[in-house]
């Protein structure tokens, strides 16, 4: 049987955008498995399989079922050693504090730039939760937090410096060549080029030109997913 | 012949605290080398060996010179493999953004904290080079940047973010046990715990705890260095 991932849904099927399970789907795709998406609302936790922590990823494979999206990595690098998405416990340890920075420093960028636009593509009956659970982490409502997003987008430019500047000397966190360092941060990116249609990089920002290698990676897989609206 | 390090030295002859020469410090101190220092003001660039990119660190081990910090850890690993410093190439890419995050995040935060204190401490022959260099850097007289520094000590709480979020996984960046990636954050917390009396750090951060277990290594190097006042 082939795996199964539970993925976030929003009101469009085709439409799916969540950073986390972009990680997971990297992940997998990095590993060459294949699997079988099963997308999942906000507000339909009972449709995860039990017993569950309340959210995707969640990933069942023969008999295993895994949430979090790390624990998800370090599951297929131990049942998967084929190429793998950590090189050594070191590189693993080091990739926890590119989490976080993303977590933390990149992703609240996000939120701030395209809580209004991810909030439109929900299912009506997630809505509620959703604006509560949001307005909650960023202290006012939505509408007031779209109305300065072009702030957020410069604090979100300010905090890509240190990728920037890692960029001159190596296309990818991991170094030549991608691995799950990079499909964290590209969980963000994807995220948002996916959910939004607000121009959150510049064409000539190096980050842009790494996103690009990534949308590439495995036969132009992220690059087939579909975005809210023909962007850039 | 013992190696030469190249320090950063202050009017105080005891007294240094160059993120970049603690770097090196503690990269030595981790291979278990011994090295004698060799203070060098920001003027006295012609004291350096030549030719030199008129920065220190410069390492001079065997007829070798190093300059800068990160090619005197790659020259480590290298000449001195045991007890390495990067566990493997992915791990040293990884530590690559955790020096960038290091450089264009928090080093700025504690620029902003601290720079009239750092200014006060050097030769007085050093002074109008750094008051010019510093100023531009941060786009005002150093006065006004020190009358601002709680408000550059909350944007520091919240650059480190990432770091205490991780804290609660593991103790290092690089996993169980320090290694290069820790000794880049070291440096700039030991800048400015030597080179200011500004508190910078809660005793009840997470960070704190972090850099109290870097000051205890290699029977307590770091915490032996002198401090420009008796701080907590």
């Amino acid at each position: 049987m082939s795996m199964e991932l539970y993925d976030l849904a929003t009101a469009d099927p085709k439409l799916r955008f969540s950073p986390y399970c972009w990680r997971a789907k990297m992940a997998l795709a990095h590993k060459g498995l294949s699997w079988e998406e099963i997308p999942c609302a906000f507000t339909d936790k009972d449709r995860l399989p039990q017993p569950n922590a309340g959210t995707v990823p969640v990933l069942v494979d023969d008999g295993n079922m895994v949430s979090d999206s790390w624990k998800i990595a370090e599951y297929l690098d131990e049942r998967y050693p084929d190429k793998p998405l950590f090189a050594c416990p070191e590189s693993k340890s080091t990739a926890l504090l590119v989490k976080f920075w993303t977590e933390r420093t990149l992703q609240p960028c996000i939120t701030r730039m395209a809580v209004g636009d991810f909030m439109s593509t929900l299912h009506d009956k997630d809505k509620p939760y959703f604006r509560e659970t949001r307005e909650k982490r960023i202290g006012m409502p939505i509408e007031q937090c779209m109305s300065r997003r072009e702030q957020a987008r410069e604090t979100f430019a300010a905090a890509l410096e240190p990728l920037r500047a890692m960029l001159a000397e190596q296309p990818y966190v991991a170094g030549a060549q991608p691995a799950y360092a990079d499909y964290i941060v590209f969980g963000a990116l994807q995220w948002m080029r996916c959910g939004s249609p607000f121009p959150a990089l510049r064409k000539d920002d190096p980050v842009f030109g790494y996103r690009e290698r990534l949308l590439d990676l495995f036969d132009g897989f992220g690059r087939k997913a579909y975005c809210r609206e023909e962007l850039v």
